[in-house]
């Protein structure tokens, strides 16, 4: 392993992220299950990518299938590519129509951002301040972008919602919400006042990046409102929050807003690049009218196919009910132990898709340190989590929509020793 | 098909680019042959993508098994990922030691433009005036963007080098060439007065979407030279010209040049998306140490497995020396024709990609309703082309690779009809 290590950094360059002190090597996967060389597994509780499962069958099936019949670019008419464009815009709401297939989620987010542009005539970006859409130039202008940074006029950051780490102390819900929205309004100001004007607010719909916040109460639906007035458009990036993540299709739903663009990814292909970005038919075709944009490996027959695969398992396993009762189940059983450890400052979520804050028992302060140590813990122990959100200090949980009860009831005995272990 | 057409329209948003003034409905490869619903066979002159044949067997396999097998993101160690890396490392000379690999060209030039810049600490990009790199914010900003443009003061543009429609007329190809390597020198004198200086010269290395002009000897040497004096880099954009396309593995070894990035795309994956930048260690280091970049469906165990399959066919089948001499042929089939028909100002190219050049016989202008009309006929005799270059007008020939002189023949039987019936 250290050869393959050392191998690794010069093919790919050192620096080329790597996950745990212990990096793992993994050779197989089946289900929720990554395995490695000596045929040890790994219950796998990051993954969100091979959201129906490792290696599943019928992913793979379609994927060689298609590969072996037609896979082509899009300027030739296709029924697949067609006929997935229409279940994706089905899934949504009336207000999308149309939708622009991508390889990636930040070519997705680009199209999004470039199209409210093009369809408001401004130029301004609202973001939050701890987020990450991904890794272009444009894109990745937006990562982790402090409130009042003077860089770029055109993009601007808000504090991101939320009630752990409220804004000001002693605030209700409501004035804490009036607090948030305060800020969304000084930075529309800001925008307005340069002669950037409000393209977008882009917002991930369950705000995963910045450590899945509980969001006060009608934030979501005030910001799309005020966002509205002030001429722009609201993007959900639902490439985290959506595909049954949440147990609903969409995070938007979870948090209650209604988008006007709505970018999705990663779990889309289990594996195979594909992004898309949905929106009202009218601002789509306006964006290809401005662009001609084209995406030689987009909108592929391959794309099509594997995407409908993971649709019908997603359906025909009736995933989203499994998504919602095991996710209750292990958030439920993690709320418990937040009792019992005053190392757990919080649990939160969404589904399949949970957060545990790690703070110092005395002040509640981000415990990154700790949250590595149980994250590198739990690894040795068999479970795969990373930690993440705005200080680093969330373990995140997040694993392929396939887990199951039994998964979640031996994830619990593992985190009670690792607990136990570190508290010793 | 009527009614498909409705459909994408809906579902794609009217305006996605569609081919052929009646667009070919596909349901079916094979090698070189495409068929629609009614099992009509089209030849492939177009696609570079399938490069090692549609519905290739051995790529199916290799991605049914890999994705049978494990398809999960980069940050653990994994054995295929690290071997395809240094395969593709190895195919250039000793200054390419490490690749990042990407989802689309898009994604790999975004990563070589920034590579560049955080190399030189310069802002300032090169490009040549009739050029496609890429559909995002920063790479879209290179397209086709014309010499003294004012918007973006980073970004500039010369001439693209050409014989046939040189840049003054009288000039020895000696002379010729000064009169281009000026007009990237006043470039550079531009971004050094305007504070950007020189990050980067990026160039495809067979000048494909320019429509593959006959380059004026020493040029890209040259300008090379010039570009590393002035404290830049070169980047060879191989998405098109590389991967044998050329009979070479590199358009740059055809051009004559040393590049210090390249980048390469469409045919790497067979229709995989797969693309990737690759440069000196130290190159990539330094990315990846400003940025920690991320790309989660690239450096894929799906990715490696696919890419060897598609090494290996190119190198099993011995497809360089298959592309050298049937391209030979094919090109010189066409020039044969150059002579008998005044439609055709010039025949040109390397190896499997070869443009006709399609004029007015009276001066020589170039005929873009006359290239499109060759397209079109062509296309309804059952073979596919497009047109394309800086002026629309060039009937571009870019087989898969798996092209053979039976096929050559059989086009060089459609082309004389075609020219013959648009002259009656």
């Amino acid at each position: 392993m250290a050869d393959l290590r050392a191998r690794r950094d010069a093919a790919l360059g050192a620096g080329a992220p790597l996950f745990y002190e212990q990096p793992l090597h993994l050779v197989r996967g089946e289900g929720v299950n990554l395995f490695d060389p000596d045929g040890r597994r790994y219950v796998d509780m990051y993954n969100n990518v091979p959201c129906v499962g490792h290696a599943n069958p019928r992913v793979a099936d379609a994927m060689a299938r298609q590969q072996g019949t037609l896979n082509v670019h899009s300027r030739y008419l296709h029924e697949g590519v067609v006929t997935f464009a229409e279940r994706l815009a089905a899934l949504h709401g009336p207000q999308i129509e149309s939708v622009i297939l991508s390889c990636s989620g930040t070519e997705a987010i680009e199209v999004a951002l470039r199209m409210a542009r093009f369809a408001t005539g401004k130029n301004g970006i609202i973001c939050t301040n701890a987020t990450y859409h991904g890794n272009s130039e444009l894109v990745g202008s937006l990562t982790r972008l402090p409130e009042n940074a003077n860089a770029n006029p055109a993009v601007q950051s808000i504090p991101f919602p939320e009630k752990y780490r409220p804004l000001a102390d002693g605030l209700s819900e409501a004035e804490l919400c009036d607090a948030y929205i305060d800020r969304l309004k000084r930075a529309i100001a800001r925008l307005d006042s340069s002669g950037e004007g409000v393209a977008a607010f882009i917002v991930c719909s369950i705000l995963a990046n910045e450590g899945l916040p509980d969001i006060p109460a009608g934030f979501m639906e005030r910001a799309t409102a005020i966002v509205h007035e002030a001429g722009g458009l609201v993007i959900a990036d639902e490439v985290q929050a959506g595909y049954a993540r949440t147990g609903s299709w969409w995070g938007y739903e979870v948090t209650g807003f209604v988008p006007d663009i709505v970018v999705t990814g990663k779990p889309m292909g289990n594996g195979l690049p594909l992004a898309a970005t949905a929106a009202s038919r009218s601002l789509v075709e306006n964006f290809r009218a401005r662009t001609r944009h084209f995406n030689t490996f987009a909108s592929s027959p391959l794309q099509a196919a594997v995407g409908m695969a993971v649709l019908d398992e997603i359906e025909g396993r009736d995933l989203r009910a499994s998504v919602t009762a095991v996710g209750a189940a292990l958030k439920a059983g993690l709320e418990q132990r937040k009792g019992a450890s005053e190392a757990i400052g919080d649990v939160r979520g969404h589904g399949l898709f949970i957060g545990v804050e790690i703070v110092a028992p005395a002040d509640h302060a981000p415990a990154v340190d700790q949250a590595k140590r149980i994250v590198n813990r739990l690894k040795d122990k068999g479970f795969l989590t990373s930690n993440a959100g705005a200080f680093s200090n969330i373990v995140k949980i997040r694993p392929p929509l396939v887990f199951s009860h039994e998964n979640a009831a031996e994830f619990l005995v593992a985190w009670d020793e690792t607990i136990a272990e570190l508290s010793a």
